[in-house]
């Protein structure tokens, strides 16, 4: 029978994610592929992946396979609570709920918050799996401005200024697609004007950890508590197939997104997040994440420096003190949706930065490279190729 | 800051499951629970997951900690068709889809299915878990009339013949509350009437592996695969903690499903997933599920011969072949809330039935006890202490 009469309204808001298609397309073999925005496995702790699964089969019993409260697994949430106050973040247990994943905390804070209308502010450009989250609850967006350090807070004001912002979502630090980082003044800036217009900040942080040069930079959490829900995950340090994410709500919201997640999955898997209790709670985290970022410092260097190397007048790219993207301005004019057919024929890949755009019409001339799914010599490589096929592409045009 | 004003609409249709509340009321120590609904912690296959976590590792390796499709793990997926098939499942791979247990599965089907103001068929008493899925996405409710062998064939025609039905909800086998069973012939029935109305049923099947005895009823969907959404999980077989469901779904709904879960999580873990395919893949559900059906079918027996040695004249109860609740109604005018009551002060625990009705005048005389979680000692001791509270209740009634 057909059943499109069945579709809810909302699904027609749900779009395929077109960078999940590029993926597909760039899964070939013999592609280098700096399209992907995922850890690469061998930043994995697999060395103690076993004793992680032994310690908590001893610790825990049965009790690691049973059902589970839905705010989260107790020793997580207690790990957590030291874990956050080492980045300055001051939060108890009742303030931090576990979800899977990131984007599963995103959906149930989407889900409580936001009704058919409601505006959302986010960077432009700006994370696409948070767009995701957001948009089956149909709210409508107002893209903020932004430069190499982040949005600025002049547009920010302006957005809260003109009203029935319901909330801010922002990737502050290593920001995915630009990798860019607001600065500290700036941080102090959005939170001043969270605390002026009441206004609720959703800081979105999945990268933080993964710095590779330079000073921490306080989270906008630490300096307006009561207006931010900061979102963190197990994703980057630990492995993302284990889907462990968690946030720091001021009250009421921790419980509004406890109420939404009895429906979405009455709570996230007991197993996997005694595993990232024990991560923490077994200092294994301390001493493995200094391994990922030996591993990923090079292959950042090794994109900038082929940018450097191979990219002619022009260009422009931002020059991350971590996380895993690098993203490149080319002249205006120039169509990176041509480029990036042209480089998939030569066996290289990576997503057009249009598609982190609210308005299609933007970001034409941008692509975000990642590095961390490639060593330094493949990525030398990929970026020569790359340069070649934007010569090609700028002579024909 | 109050942050009330930044409700959304449909958060006012999500309330805390009052059944979750009981449940945190009854974990004292020393009390004997009748009122979860979860299985016995001694039912997982303990001994063997140190060998599955292994297997998974050592057959998979960082794959499986990695991201991993939306639509499920394949090895898994690729295990559940050989398994839907013994039990008369015809379904291929693309028509599986992954979740976070069943609730998962019922989130996403409910959020590409449900507008507001939908109206969902839904048994009376029906499965709570179903409902707070549900609710968020603001439906309406119909219920359909039931009798010892689950709803009424006649009040389904009835609902369907008034129009405007999106979606039939049954738990068909083993129900949760009532522990009923749809005969065959009703099933056919059922399947006949959503081909006559172009209906589409979700069967939810949480329990039909746990069967005591008599025969296997087929399925729902082995009738009418095209109006069916069969759901299923490994929460009762293997472990609930790993959180791993999953449903088979006429095309395009699976479609929409996956569209809806790549906002919702992502995926569902693929590390569970994996120990899930591989607990097929073993044999180990099939040498373990035997000892799960030996470790409840004498609770199940203790439950319904302590009914019958000690609740007198005007009670009735299911005797149920399978699964882990039985439901008990007592004569007109008893308040099982006040049979609660005392009951607890006597460390003795319940659910009352008027919890699992839409309309909160019915069920005020029905209880529902699961068997799972206590030896057939402690049941037989409970319910003794439930008879003597209920004739204490009824004296004073």
């Amino acid at each position: 029978m057909s059943l499109e009469h069945l579709l809810a309204e909302r699904t027609h808001a749900m779009g395929a994610s077109a960078i999940r298609e590029i993926l597909k397309v760039v899964s070939r073999p013999g592609m280098i592929s700096l399209a992907g925005g995922i850890p690469a496995p061998e930043s994995f702790p697999m060395d103690i992946m076993g004793e992680l699964t032994e310690r908590v089969m001893a610790k825990y019993g049965p009790a690691a396979f049973q059902y589970d409260a839905t705010e989260g697994f107790a020793p997580l949430r207690e790990q957590l609570v030291g874990h956050l106050r080492q980045q300055g973040i001051a939060a108890c247990v009742d303030d931090i709920t576990i979800g899977c994943g990131s984007q599963g905390v995103l959906d149930a804070l989407a889900k409580v918050l936001i009704t058919k209308g409601d505006r959302v502010a986010v960077e432009s450009p700006t994370y696409l799996g948070a767009i995701q989250a957001f948009n089956p609850y149909q709210p409508e967006y107002v893209s903020l401005a932004t430069d190499d350090e982040g949005i600025l807070p002049g547009s920010l004001e302006a957005c809260l200024a003109s009203g029935g912002i319901k909330i801010v979502y922002l990737v502050p630090t290593f920001q995915n697609p630009t990798g860019r980082t607001l600065g500290l003044d700036r941080r102090r800036q959005v939170a001043e004007l969270l605390r002026r217009y009441n206004a609720l900040l959703i800081e979105d942080d999945p990268y933080s950890a993964l710095r590779y040069r330079g000073d921490a930079v306080p989270a906008i959490h630490t300096f307006a508590p009561e207006h931010v829900v900061y979102v963190g995950t197990f994703s980057k340090i630990l492995a993302p197939g284990l889907r462990v994410g968690f946030c720091v709500a001021p009250d009421p919201i921790g419980r509004w997104v406890v109420l939404a997640k009895q429906g979405n999955d009455l709570h996230t898997s007991t197993f996997n997040q005694a595993m990232a209790a024990e991560y923490l709670a077994g200092g294994y985290l301390k001493r493995h994440l200094p391994r990922i970022i030996d591993l990923y410092r090079p292959r950042c260097t090794a994109l900038v420096g082929a940018l450097k190397a191979y990219f002619s007048e022009g260009f422009c790219w931002s020059d991350p003190d971590g996380g895993m993207f690098v993203w490149v301005r080319g002249p205006e004019g120039l169509d990176m949706e041509a480029v990036y057919n042209r480089a998939v024929a030569r066996g290289t890949a990576f997503v057009p930065g249009r598609y982190f755009f609210a308005d299609p019409e933007e970001g034409i001339e941008t692509m975000r490279l990642n590095f961390t799914m490639c060593d330094e010599g493949r990525i030398d490589r990929a970026v020569k190729i790359l340069a070649e096929v934007v010569s090609e592409e700028r002579l024909r045009v």
